[in-house]
């Protein structure tokens, strides 16, 4: 018999009292053990819960007894979460989570403390939800050196997206309905700009290199200037607009960034639509290998939850020998020194003038033509594979000829 | 130290070695201790190979060598195989393997074995190459009931089909070109009329319903009688046709299925391409999530072979546990007795009176008009969801009809 006690009645927290109620019988026979919910510690009422027998608000109900092996976290955020994961894990409990903001955080200090007290500290729904694709980095592709991470990573933008493009709203009219239907939070700030997705790309980056990243290293670009303007100059290049998450091991650096870019429809990523996460790990053996499925939601993310506690039935000591160490200098790449190409959109009233001035800045250059769709005047082209420092530096200097009103929109361009 | 064994050097033998020895730092970090390959058994001489020193052409070698931790079985069928896989596990060695034949048919005997001998028996490597998926179903999808399994598991018939779809080849065409590039063998048969996609479904289907599915109860049909024609009415469907394997737990017995089947564009396995293999799971908390990668060649099977190695080392009874039942009775509902929905195409020189025929026999239908893209006279129609010999029965009655020259073709259709 394996005792969990789980922190937070929330969605998360309650669903993975679900999952075990639901499928204890199975779970017991895959952890060969029972698995027992014994504390739910949460500071609300829930008379109707059928959890109610094992509910307390006293946090000592669940540190002060020994019979607890398991601590599930899900309360959210990095303080009061913090405070009880340090608290389970120096009392010897392991610990499981769905809180990617924690583990990207605090996860060098939190691994160390795990390891020391000789138990674990598991996150497999920090990131993908139910997705496997913590346990397949540390286990499966064990065997390879991972050369790099290409994800969408975050369902409530890749849903804003799908609604822009099939249906042609504004993103500010998707971004109503993602919230009505209850993909997106009444405050979206973490999901559209970006930081939800950076986390979690952190997370599989330190997993992937061996090495701590820390997600306020990482370049992260939000989705809220995207048009469905450059919706349709993506489908003009074959391609769609999706939040992309992509890091690489370059050398002993890591390059990594979070940013909309187009991607061709040939891409593995391309066909993730609404709600949807999916996962591209390059390894020097395997090659590509994708992992999708639900990013988020109730069931989902308890189940990846219930899986880390299973393993830690099955062996207390599953994740003991994963440590991240924090490095004192940044390991990542500054954006400006990375190389990235763009599809740029200019505003102009002299298109052929404009054409010449990119030329005359970028050399030969691939137009994009959408001939009437787009209103007003503009003029669209890719430009070379360059440092970002260097487009921009040319894209400032194209800004001040005559023939350019405005840079409508710039938007990078994912070929890998 | 562990010390590994590698019965047979051909393509996946020597990637384990390779794969071992390219990697061996981030491996002995991960698994926590060196891993090292001790001896390479087989009866041909490698007098260039840069694992010379520990070839043997002696089994005694191997199997008295006790510090030999884990043989690796690449030897494949099921006779060698078998025996050696045998005398490893009786000597106290766990066997890790990519043999889907000697799997699919003895698994029950040989996981029994291990486990009463306290070893492992491992077969990652047996379905999708180097797509994790045995571990997701086994460890990291633990938490839930598996409903289902549909799957692209076979790269040799959808490189066939994309082919055929993509550049308009025939199927003889489309296989010659498929042999010349080594992605088909001379002897085509297992591949292409399904027997190796349908061990490949038996195995996961064993594992994700915890009872052994013995691949010779399964239907299975090849994809020789699909022709470019029957991709055109796929596309006129915005379907796909795809080698689908696809099993589900219905109550107390098990659906399970190889054939070509039409996919529409929007299922998740319709973008799998040329040697690329995809697996949907379907589980009860996490929904669907799908699996997606090379499902063959040296180094990703290599690598999935040493993710297994890996574990071993980590936790020696790793698979201890994992034990298939072999039941007396035949727990695969008959294919006759599984709803399935058809395109029929009939071929006809009387089309009105075909299609009336065809109205009186299965009832108001839908018609797929392909214009003049097809040479004849054809009447194509889809049939409602009835049981296999229901439908069967009714073709037969509607071949007898005047209208009726012939059925050309019936292809299922996948919605699920």
């Amino acid at each position: 018999m394996v005792n969990v006690a789980i922190l937070g009645y929330g969605v998360v927290g309650s669903g993975v009292a679900e999952v075990i109620r639901k499928n204890s019988e199975s779970i017991a026979q895959r952890a060969g053990t029972e698995i027992r919910v014994k504390w739910i510690l949460d500071i609300r009422d829930f008379p109707d819960s059928p959890d109610k027998d094992v509910l307390t608000k006293n946090a000592d109900d669940v540190f002060n007894d020994k019979e607890v092996d398991i601590v599930v976290e899900t309360i959210g955020g990095a303080t009061i979460a913090a405070q009880f994961t340090r608290r389970a894990l120096e009392a010897g409990k392991s610990v499981v989570t769905s809180n990617k903001e924690l583990v990207a955080s605090q996860g060098p200090e939190l691994l160390q403390l795990a390891s020391e007290k000789g138990v674990s500290y598991l996150f497999e729904a920090s990131v993908g939800g139910g997705i496997p694709i913590i346990r397949p980095l540390n286990q499966c592709l064990a065997a390879n050196e991972i050369k790099g991470i290409t994800g969408i990573l975050n369902g409530t933008t890749n849903y804003i997206f799908t609604q822009m493009k099939k249906e042609g709203k504004s993103f500010e009219a998707a971004l109503k309905e993602a919230q009505q239907n209850g993909y997106a939070e009444q405050n979206p700030t973490a999901d559209v700009e970006g930081h939800d997705t950076c986390r979690k790309l952190a997370i599989l980056s330190s997993i992937a290199y061996n090495e701590y990243v820390d997600s306020s290293n990482i370049y992260t670009e939000g989705i809220t200037k995207v048009t469905t303007a450059d919706m349709k100059y993506a489908e003009a290049m074959n391609g769609v607009i999706k939040l992309i998450a992509i890091s690489r091991k370059l050398g002993d650096k890591i390059f990594a960034r979070v940013s909309p870019a187009i991607i061709s429809k040939e891409h593995p990523l391309s066909n993730v639509e609404d709600v949807f996460n999916a996962i591209v790990v390059k390894g020097d053996a395997i090659g590509d290998a994708m992992f999708y499925g639900r990013g988020a939601g109730k069931l989902p993310t308890a189940s990846a939850v219930v899986a880390d506690i299973i393993d830690i039935a099955k062996h207390p000591d599953y994740g003991t020998k994963n440590v991240w160490v924090r490095n004192n200098e940044n390991n990542v790449i500054a954006i400006e020194e990375s190389p990235a190409k763009f599809l740029v959109r200019v505003a102009t009233d002299k298109a052929a003038d404009a054409r010449s001035d990119i030329k005359a800045i970028f050399g030969e250059v691939e137009f994009i033509d959408l001939g009437s769709k787009v209103q007003g005047v503009e003029v669209a082209f890719l430009t070379p594979v360059l440092m970002e420092k260097e487009i921009k530096e040319k894209l400032v200097g194209l800004k001040a000829m005559n023939s350019v009103m405005d840079i409508a929109n710039n938007i990078r361009i994912e070929e890998e």
